[in-house]
């Protein structure tokens, strides 16, 4: 295919972690091609002076946001933006006939958890109804032909794809589920805070928003939609020492008689031609490492006869299958193509 | 207190960080003084060699290991040696009139215990029976006068004094324990292999030993013991970037009502007058950094009214109150004096 | 000494780094006690609010800036304070009657050097003429009775104590000096930015300031009062992804005939008796770790007969004997006390 | 081109960090293909089972080394092993019609060099005469058709393109050049001892081998061959707590008038048309996180009129320029390609 036939893709929010990260994966995709980044903060100035690792790379100057102005480049809309943003822009963008993959969590819940959770105006009803959320390996059917795809969270993604099976198949009790995440710094953003400060992070490891993770109702809402009961689960994050990965142990109380084996039979069984997540064989647990910089999630189990309680370890790179790159993964199905698409990389390591 | 009159204090397996912390932290004690650094591999060798950071500050040689010699020379033998060494040497030690504090597993289990998670022969029931579990702020009373005292595990440490409290007044269902832990590297002590890492351990986070950590008996032990029932607990344990620190997240259900300022005023009830363990304010979660360096527990809480259960974080420097400090702190309880001697550190922050 | 009879002592700008690490090496100082913690933007919180390490152990509320109101509670102030600020505070708290110790850079250049680096307004030339720079091995015989030290920096401390002995010695062409120079990020301060931030700065390294670091005047200052001629030196330095740490390599043209072995002579020789100054023996360099929370600066050295240079490695923690410690050092030389008291910290390792 | 037509490739030393490199980047590349993953050491193996990250994207076992069975199987090896492996086996290898990229030091020095640097024999004088030392954008033109590549060492790369251009111009005096090298721990490869110990290197700078590292001469073989007579330079090591990334900091004296601009005009001329070496523009020097996985090597300037030094940074990611993407570089120069395929990665940030 040549490249005036490739998919013409926009980004906004192009001076982020997420917007960096769809320029890197996307720099070799086989059939899009990113032809406007977009930053209502930076526009004017060259991407590459923000990010020098983009030097000589990407050379074109940053565009301010104009729906109008982006259709005249683009097909498609990536937008890694803040709380809030994406709700008042994806009708504008929807309205100009561009499609749009939204990375933020706008339109990943109802109206009132929205509001609850992330304390802001949520998007109108409409636009909630239309959104398609696009967790790939579990509701990638919808996502083909959809024009507003709403990207999942990181923990979501690590953690809905370690629990969904087994939720479904009704070989945990939903609401035994206790989820303890663990991310990399770099799920903060760029922006600069106490927060984010090296010298409060480095050689540190901490709680944070215990029990109040705005992701919580994510999660609960696709574990309420696999069990087909209201579930309610029990969900605390940490921070992690280093840039990239999550890793999400789960535990929960097995129903019946089912060991380590059965359960990872059931999950290769559910992910069959999924390449981008890897079922572990027994005794081997995944190291966010060994996904790091490629669009894996894989997952491994103990069930522990002890205690009748499975416990499941699944980590993903944030920042790919955490955000981006599942972003791409929704850009080929929704287009089509083998969800593989330019996603085919080897994770880095060490 | 002149030099003459201190306790004089020897430690076995002065080549570990174990016995480095040791050294560290008793080189301000006022009332006991290092006079034998001992390590059978090393024996002869100026302790700084290996330890550069001691140059100028530990100038002796390393004696090899000799019961009379030690006598000789020492009142209390510290010893930090790898799984299966106390065993052997802790009754010789007894026999030449030494009292001894040992910071490795040997004494902590029952015997049959001891050899299923450690796989080495178990020590003489005699000794076993005759060690004092010394988890400072539990079982201090016992400590006074002990000859044999078996320094708690840095896991159990970090995880019992979180949760004792709540198991000994019912406030939790025992059995519904979930304990989530996280350690630096340091705890997997000095010797070097593909798990201890540089390049493979940065910039990763991983679990390990999932439900077969052998510091679970020791934490089901004491568990068992507060609750005054048989108790089983799911105990998982991972690894941090970080060279110093335990973080434990515990899970549990609720039983009856009682509301996250109930469980800090329980444990401030619990704790007064002990020093080491802070219970933070509502709202406040410890991080390890917190209490680098120190002999310090911190613990945090928050109840959960959407599902009934309690998440508690508790954090240490593993090395210190998970090892050379409670074993100093065990040092004072069992000369009868005041817990904090020698221990008031300020935690090293950043 | 009782408590009454101690040295009473305040800390303005106790919410930075340099300030809590002045309150952490202080709680063991046998002569002196905290008495007054201040800082202009947090006034009239508790200090451990910001530094919950401190929880329990610092209970007091931050005071304003108010020299009257110090001289009542204080008998020696630090003043830790950014650029500019204690130049215009010194004054008022001298008039008090108060000492001052100050930590940054304000007192340490002439006039127009300061304008020039700083970019700020000089200090009065009166006070210039009356600070005594406290680089404490090296000019520690003028710090007895002064009434305003300033404190050296973080760079010029690790690098003056490296290079001062073959200067005054005249063993190395003044002229030929290069600093390569390295510094962990707590060297930045606490203040948020994109160059303080975890994800930009982790497994990072990189140059920053290069020939332009405002340490420059500071160390040709002293070399040049060392080598009796004007010495101007090449000076880089960069940021290492840890937290605390200096390490300085220096490299200068021998002149004449001077082996490692003369040189390691030399300096033992120079710093005879100064407890803090670790010439490192033949094939040994110091590592930033091997003096980690503690006061030591620890050198070594080779001279290649290939190149007839000489390369001198120097180590210290920057918020030791970068800062806080050698500020202390400084009160007990300036109070005719022993220079190393309360100091006598083993470094942490690891 | 399809699969069949594609060139095919061994690697001999596939369970070290060069190995998995190149198995990473030959895995997007066009026209090559791993065909042999090779271990002595674990031969028979899933090569899965030590990198558990390659997990069902390598799915074969581990070859052992046959020269005859590699030549059935690949056109091309890649040696990346320890000193002294492929002094012996590129013979062979060579015999058998195959040709050889070497990654290690066996190739790149005289056989009295090799002998006093890398304390081994020396391989013959008559393959030593045949290889080619690709540092690409200096000799990439006698690489074409080559037999027998050796590719440079990771700190003579960093160094050496950052110095080259100077040299040859006559910019610099070549016998005045000082070169502070840095590195990450990947360098030292994947062996576990003291030396990769996280806890030892986490929270910790160094100096190691002062004046003594075995890339000395390598350095100095290529300054000499530039300067047209005999260069001696002072050269350090250093580790940095990071997995990844050289950054080499260069001081010479400069010769003539030539401003900042100057050199960086006189290098981009040099390295005109070859896309992985960026030179920064005035002000902006490159950090080792901006090459991060990808190829590039980027240098940034400063000339100090004050000392009549420049100062020249270098960066690359030590695993890519400095070992596997240079010899995927080399195999594409040797092949007749455009050395940039299967290459163009962009740097993975944060």
């Amino acid at each position: 295919m040549s490249s005036k036939t490739k998919v013409r893709v926009a980004i906004i929010g192009s001076t982020g972690y997420g917007g960096v990260e769809l320029i890197r994966l996307l720099s070799s995709h086989p059939q899009a091609e990113v032809t406007s980044v977009i930053s209502s903060s930076s526009a004017g100035a060259p991407i590459a002076e923000g990010f020098p690792h983009l030097y000589e790379i990407r050379t074109e100057l940053l565009d301010d946001i104009d729906p109008l102005a982006i259709k005249a480049k683009a097909d498609v809309v990536f937008t890694a933006t803040p709380a809030g943003v994406a709700a008042k822009l994806a009708p504008q963008l929807l309205a100009a006939g561009l499609k749009v993959i939204d990375l933020s969590g706008d339109y990943r819940l109802t109206a009132a958890d929205y509001e609850q959770w992330y304390r802001k105006q949520s998007p109108e009803q409409e636009y909630l109804d239309q959104a398609v959320f696009g967790l790939s390996e579990v509701y990638g059917d919808k996502v083909l032909g959809a024009e507003l795809i709403s990207n999942p969270g990181c923990y979501p993604t690590a953690t809905l794809l370690g629990l969904v099976p087994a939720v479904k198949e009704g070989w945990i009790d939903p609401n035994s589920i206790i989820i303890d995440a663990k991310s990399g710094i770099s799920g903060a953003g760029r922006g600069a805070s106490l927060g984010t400060h090296y010298s409060e992070l480095n050689e540190n490891f901490k709680a944070y928003k215990v029990n109040q993770h705005q992701h919580t109702p994510e999660i609960e809402k696709v574990l309420t939609d696999a069990a087909g009961e209201q579930v309610t689960a029990t969900f605390t994050t940490h921070l992690v020492p280093m840039t990239r990965g999550i890793l999400s142990t789960m535990y929960a109380k097995v129903t019946g008689e089912h060991s380590t084996a059965d359960f990872i039979q059931l999950y290769r069984n559910y992910y069959e031609g999924r390449r981008f997540v890897r079922i572990r064989p027994e005794g081997s647990y995944p190291a966010t490492k060994e996904v790091w910089g490629s669009n894996y999630c894989d997952i491994g189990f103990h069930v522990d006869p002890r205690t009748g309680r499975v416990t499941i370890v699944s980590v993903i790179d944030n920042l790919v299958k955490g955000a981006a790159g599942q972003a791409i993964q929704n850009l080929n199905l929704m287009m089509g193509w083998d969800e593989t698409l330019g996603l085919q990389f080897v994770p880095a390591y060490p």
